[in-house]
């Protein structure tokens, strides 16, 4: 047997807990029962996003809750700044220029976080700026944008401030009314620890405010119509049932374990995973900002980057992710979000290390994993 | 979340594809169905065992199978030999005083294998001796037993060889039929990738001859109605059906692998927890014949074993097997057989690593880690 591991910044491992709910028979959606579940589920929701809003329930992909987080509140010719670091920065500009926006975008050297200062500048360029769009963690670098500083930006103009929290949620601490974010969208399959299928989103009240002046077409992501299912205990359209109950599940063992135990476990594994790249002398892509949901590894610049990742998914089962574009071949992506402890960093970093040494790059079995360990036994349980 | 992982000899992780096809929905075990599935189990069993033999399944633990090798081949007063080096040698002997057999005992020091001269000596001091008792792999000592050089004796002679291979059948390679093993017991929460419930039994033709004269009592482990139950494809009585089930994808799975590469797989996995043991320091109980199963690592003297093992069960979620009886609080014994790969030994190391740091014993971090990796690597697949 060759075990797969599945160590990607998303989709990223289900708990047996919530697969074995997963696996209990479909009910039907309008029904006290769901309800029941629906509520259960809000409730956690409402914790994890920081927020007394109601948080609404897609039956989609994260991609899906940012068309919605554009269409919901912003009309045709609307001016809006895209912080734009990576991948999913280029994908808010993308959504915006779909529905026909002006958009102009805070460029970002991909592995850098944002400069607040970049942001108060564009905005004071184009004070007709509608909304803000960000990553609190973009994840195709594995770079951190400061989201409480841009928040303070964003609450001092007419300007709403969107933010893609998809590998934020549930990894960091984001409280979102506490920081003043206007839309907070997340996805089901990162550290909710659940397939893909859901995403999340939830609206301040300047935004649902927006959302009722907005003119963009909009139907299946039309959030008022769902904010009208949660007063109900219900969704607009047919929910993906089997997802939600699984989320039911994944919610009540976050709160078991307590929201910011769940945040301190995510530094802790970054940290590790950080301490054993630089111990088998690696560099990270973000090492100004690294997020606590992955770390972006620059590989040594003569090993085929793109040889390693397959050698690691194909023939030793560990799926990390490679990088994108420019960065193809170039960096390798640990994951350590959602259902991880650990033993996934030192599998991660002990696969890693095989690789590299097949690969015929100089390293020290064991160096990396060490340097993990020495991090991961300042989270070990006391002896009693 | 804190992920548990379960690196005992028994019971061991039962792979997902298994896990799926228990929770099937049971289905009526006297139906061509259920026959066409123990159909298809028999003849992988059969090769698992080495043996033209049928092969039974018991609904039972293996100590259940190792009663009825007991009872099945002998008479009362009958003398057997039982070699003890360990708690399950004892139970051969227990086994055997409950039904009042003569026992005679070759008595090997824990961690030990038998010296096959001593077998031969006892053989000839008791010359009436009608069956020789022995485990290939001693669980409780992580030892093996030299089988083949035990047949050789028990082949030329008048008396049975009763194997205990519930550490040892998919583990290594003990060909039944050609060894001239006259009995071979295992379990199915070992090496079978199975929870425990089952057991399995095969017999020779000169131990199926023996049952017709044997006069012990038996009922439930007649293993003459079990033997009708294999021509009918069918089991005497009910079957453990979903057990069952998962035994059919247990054994495809090992077939898909080839038993082979299990073995050898078993074999490097030993071989990379005993350099990383040998790296840390820590003397092996069973140096000079050591399971494939199992390693039982000795603990330094001054640590408090039974704490330790306590403590990676208990707070780190990693349960080895501590010590039994004079064994207690002085070894672990870390498993690799079954549905275990190259990142349990990982696991497995960094885990006793971070333990034996926390309880004061001066340990190199990765020192361990980087000693097994060393041996992995040279079971890693090629590069293309």
């Amino acid at each position: 047997v060759i075990k797969s591991f599945l160590l990607a910044p998303g989709p990223t491992p289900v708990p047996p807990e919530v697969l074995a709910a997963m696996a209990l028979p479909v009910i039907h959606h309008r029904t006290p029962q769901f309800a029941a579940v629906l509520a259960e589920a809000e409730e956690g929701l409402r914790e994890l996003f920081g927020t007394s809003q109601d948080v609404l329930i897609l039956a989609a992909s994260g991609t899906g809750a940012m068309e919605g987080a554009v269409t919901n509140v912003l009309s045709p010719g609307d001016e809006v700044l895209v912080v734009n670091g990576g991948k999913f920065g280029e994908r808010w500009t993308r959504i915006c220029q779909a529905y026909g926006l002006r958009v102009h975008e805070v460029v970002v050297e991909w592995g850098r976080p944002v400069a607040p200062q970049m942001v108060a500048t564009a905005l004071d360029e184009y004070p007709a700026t509608r909304a803000v769009f960000v990553q609190a963690s973009e994840t195709s670098t594995c770079a951190l944008h400061p989201v409480p500083a841009v928040a303070e930006l964003t609450r001092r103009r007419d300007a709403l401030l969107v933010v893609d929290g998809i590998t934020a949620v549930g990894v960091l601490e984001l409280p979102m009314d506490r920081l003043g974010i206007d839309v907070l969208v997340t996805g089901s399959q990162k550290a909710l620890m659940l397939p893909p299928g859901l995403a999340f989103v939830a609206l301040s009240e300047r935004a649902w405010a927006a959302a009722e002046r907005a003119r963009l077409p909009r139907f299946y992501f039309d959030f008022r119509r769902e904010r009208k299912g949660v007063a109900e205990r219900s969704t607009a359209w047919t929910p993906a049932i089997s997802l939600v109950q699984g989320l039911r599940v994944a919610l009540a063992m976050l709160r078991a374990e307590g929201l910011p135990n769940v945040w301190a476990r995510h530094e802790r594994l970054a940290c590790a995973t950080r301490a054993a790249a630089a111990a088998l002398g690696l560099r990270l892509l973000a090492p100004e900002a690294p997020s606590p949901a992955a770390t972006a590894v620059l590989l040594p610049a003569d090993v085929d980057g793109s040889a390693l990742f397959r050698y690691l998914r194909d023939r030793m089962r560990v799926t990390f992710a490679g990088g994108q574009d420019r960065l193809k071949g170039k960096i390798i992506r640990i994951a350590h979000l959602g259902y991880a402890d650990a033993f996934d960093v030192v599998t991660a970093v002990a696969a890693l290390e095989l690789a590299l040494d097949c690969f015929g790059v100089p390293v020290e079995l064991g160096r990396g994993v060490g340097a993990a360990e020495r991090v991961l036994a300042g989270g070990l349980p006391p002896r009693s």
